[in-house]
């Protein structure tokens, strides 16, 4: 951490402010420009303390040096973090692919669609009992009910389930049936439930707030981090912005950046990401190019009937064709799509 | 709710969309224009059908002509909500001020804000115990070991006490100490939450997350009125742009905004709103100015030495003159600001 | 458009609204509602009367239900424009590659670049003479001096020319060397500016302004087309988010929504639209993934000398390989990257 | 500036680093860390540089540690900046009224509004002849046709004009006539108008940008500065938020930063900031009480009939009420807002 000084501060306010950070048992450096002096601030986690000096007499601003995150950092740990997930390994190079519908709406509309969606080449299946929704007169999931239509998918299908978790209820609840706990958007800096599902030691899939900033987002999964579950997949699913036409922002810069500051798994949801169908496949093609480790997709049988987010579900066929396209792109890369059969 | 067909939907598709409307129990009005045909639907709450629509074969647009909210919404209640909160009334004409640290982190220091601010004209106090921070490596709150001690300043000050609540865990804990629960911006849409303090009878003060519009505010709002607490106070705390120099930008528009739209009482925050001391002040004023029912103010007796949000938080002697400059603003306007003695 | 009335409108209210439509010479259909009359307006361009209903006595809401572009709407044209620059067809299934230094600095180094360039693949350069620089005190570009340099370029390469205009005065300048002229983000509601490159008859590249929306970005091809000028290509440059480790946020999700919403030419900027040299490839494989039409990427022999966005320039050697890539990933998509020798 | 190197940086890529920024000729003063290295940069306009080493070998981090305004900033220039505008003094303690309609659109009701405004206690008049308008199909102003009716207004009141300029070539046209020369929001950074304005001895009134950081203003401002042009009036005139319920957002925050990082007199503009009739006179009370210099507030004697901005403008008499109101507010917070008779 730097702290520098206003041009017009006294030597008494550098030396109080010196005096100050000693006093937390940090060492000092100090550089005097030609207008100003500057005072480095070196020890442990001098994060903390920015509050106490950034509007102390004298300081005119205080700038942190090193990244506030340190588990998920790549600066500390290079190697890619990997996370089996039934046959597959998330993080290396094949691309996951999880889909679904976004609600357990109904059952036999539910388990059709997982049906089509493992044939078209899903490796994991989601899909909702619990529902965030902005108001509390839309649809807020089946809840219980939903819980034995997902068990029973999962049994016809073999494949892992990714489930949404609102509250630290919720854990108990999902913990037994689920493969993948989900954090959503709106969750995502609920600290009292990141620390819960840190205390578990079960894959998390963490949704990116809608403004949070990438450091927030990699804060976030530090809650988890540090509660000692380091199996953490980050999910970027759109950002907020002016744009009208669409939902959200499907923000893919998020994909290669993540990549540079963290060993973490980063994939792509294009259907919440843009909250319209018929950006999804595109969106999804660009998520693979930009290097995403995986995708996460809505699938409805019958999107006209879907009781949530029906305007972003695709079709068992556009998802199947979205899948050979996706090979194709990750083959022309390098990388795969498949599990190997 | 308008479907907006587009210019070249056939016949038959607008044909599909009016049966699937009516098919769930709400009627239809077609207007057919030079370019297009509109369909308005009338029922109850059609609102939640719009996903249903929205991407229907030959629909362009689907947009909402009913506000989303109900219960706060001033067009069905047009009189103001009072909340009596010790010997204030929230929501009349008076100014209600909160003041106190951001968080109570030491005993001594945290009293004797609490005794000062008193003096100076606060009718209530605010201190958390739980507080939410972005990195886990920040100070956490003294969560137990500050319970006593909030305790201790109602008791000393006879003072009112407004403190957050995380979790739905932490309801138990402070449901018997303070007289109005916060929920802070980054739990505006924890939906668990906000139904679990909805179920209580206490006031809520419900801030405003750092991106959300007006409409998810008060959507959030009838999480709570909708389960029987009637009693949510809105806040007003910053919302997040582009700009680098403060923490937050305060949106003072909210104010005038929210008093049209619903008869909830709002307030502001200046301190979270900016995050820069120097700039409190100004905004307090203003906020008065704009019609803002109260002001919610970090106050320390030592701010150098706050454990959080430090910068952001004025002395009691600061505090002591933007009431006394709250008071002349209010009384141009025709209100007042302290309880009458 | 639609005039919707308050629930508490009376009828002289919505008569008097009706009277003033017909006075605009427009059209009326009434539908009356559960809760509320909503008023159908019909005719030629009511966009324009919105500002004049907006708060009239009884008026709730004035929704727009056409969209306000027109010429350069799909709706109206189906067929994509096709616009031929140099051997290069843009809008047509190959990929149009842009690439070349920020501005001109040097003559010898600029011209070592576009040799290279060229060897690399590229259809075209840029390189700027005039810079748009939010400093009046960083680098404002060669102005005269540069454009004896570009024409050297365009002479020993053989390739066209796009180069940005700042203010009417640049176009006489380089209207005879460019073969394409470029209009800023900055510059993108620069009316006066649009106007007159709309009175050419030479294509216009125009980049998105930084926060604007897409309906905003294509009234502001409607400028230029509605002067005469059809040959306007679209250029997606990176949009304000509160991100901080990246300058821009490259937004992908305006590809295909531009592609659906209208028939000109979408290419994408991952230079400026990150602002990081290491996210430059990425973005630009997925730019392509997505569907874009062309590239417009920063190159420099030297990036370290570069005297503006060296962060963001990458080397002739990377641009090699990421052209070679962008071939596979349009291949795998059955497109094509490259002029046919 | 301080350049951060990475955890990893090895010591020839400090060294390269320093002998490249004493090739600039600046001085570096270097500092080791437990972590890394950190080199101060010494010297004129650093921040020039700043793109030569954001992505060198090596580098982490590029830090500005000034800010990179001048001419405008406080730390340079402590006195308030106070320019005489007809009878009043702008940047002085009254608070300076700027009213009239948003465009010019019929001389009877053009005059007729100006006649009332500068009864109900206006000091200057605003009405624009070209409008900057997002749509080419909206009215774009009388342009020729305007400026007699201007002219007139002037000669009929005795009050000083303000009237925007558009392009290079308007100021020709306008600075006889108009005694304050606007640049709007979408100009902001239309450098080559910037430069232009700033050769004129004449005062200019500066709108920000939609998206703009203060920075970026204050930089903006330095363009005219920084051209001999000192007499600056900065207008806060909203920004884009999230928000739909208002077409901008009045950031008032702007108010006393900008107070405190310049020297320049700002004012606001309820009108546009807010976009919303009913949100003008509580936001003008709000600017005034957060510390404006003046008020820009568009008044039409027939809002309903504007042909632009109708939605947000108010009538002479709830004008003559707002300006009463804010000479209360001004008058408890010891400013005037009168010109003495």
């Amino acid at each position: 951490m730097i702290i520098v000084m206003r041009h017009d501060a006294t030597s008494d306010q550098v030396k109080a402010v010196v005096t100050q950070v000693e006093a937390h048992g940090m060492r000092t450096h100090l550089s005097d420009g030609d207008e100003r002096t500057v005072i480095g601030v070196i020890g442990t986690n001098p994060f903390a303390l920015r509050d106490l000096f950034v509007e102390a007499p004298g300081v005119a601003e205080v700038v942190p040096i090193t990244k506030p995150f340190k588990l998920s950092n790549r600066e500390f740990r290079a190697r890619d973090t990997r996370i089996p997930i039934g046959d597959h390994v998330v993080g290396a190079e094949d691309v996951w692919i999880v889909a679904g519908p976004c609600s357990v709406d109904g059952e036999a509309i539910f388990l059709e669609t997982c049906r089509q969606v493992k044939a078209a080449g899903a490796h994991a299946l989601r899909g909702g009992v619990f529902k965030p929704r902005t108001s509390p007169y839309s649809f807020q999931g089946l809840r219980g009910d939903g819980i034995a239509i997902l068990g029973e998918a999962r049994r016809q299908t073999g494949l892992p389930l990714v489930c949404e978790v609102l509250a630290p209820a919720d854990i108990d609840t999902l913990a037994g049936l689920a493969d993948v706990l989900q954090i959503g958007a709106r969750n995502m800096q609920n600290f009292a439930l990141l620390s819960e599902v840190g205390r578990l030691r079960k894959p998390v899939l963490l949704k990116r707030g809608m403004s949070a900033t990438i450091e927030e987002w990699l804060l976030s999964a530090e809650y988890i981090l540090s509660q000692g579950n380091y199996e953490v997949i980050l999910c970027e699913r759109g950002i907020r912005t002016f744009e009208t036409y669409t939902r959200n922002t499907l923000d893919l810069n998020a994909v290669p950046l993540v990549k540079e500051l963290s060993h973490l798994p980063v994939i792509v949801d294009p259907s919440h990401g843009t909250g319209r169908r018929s950006l999804v496949t595109a969106m999804a093609l660009a998520g693979v190019a930009a290097g995403a480790h995986g995708l996460m997709v809505e699938v409805h049988a019958q999107p006209e009937l879907a009781l949530s987010d029906g305007a972003q579900s695709i079709t068992p066929e556009a998802f199947r064709q979205l899948v050979e396209q996706v090979e194709s792109v990750a083959a022309a890369l390098g990388r795969g799509a498949r599990v190997p059969a």
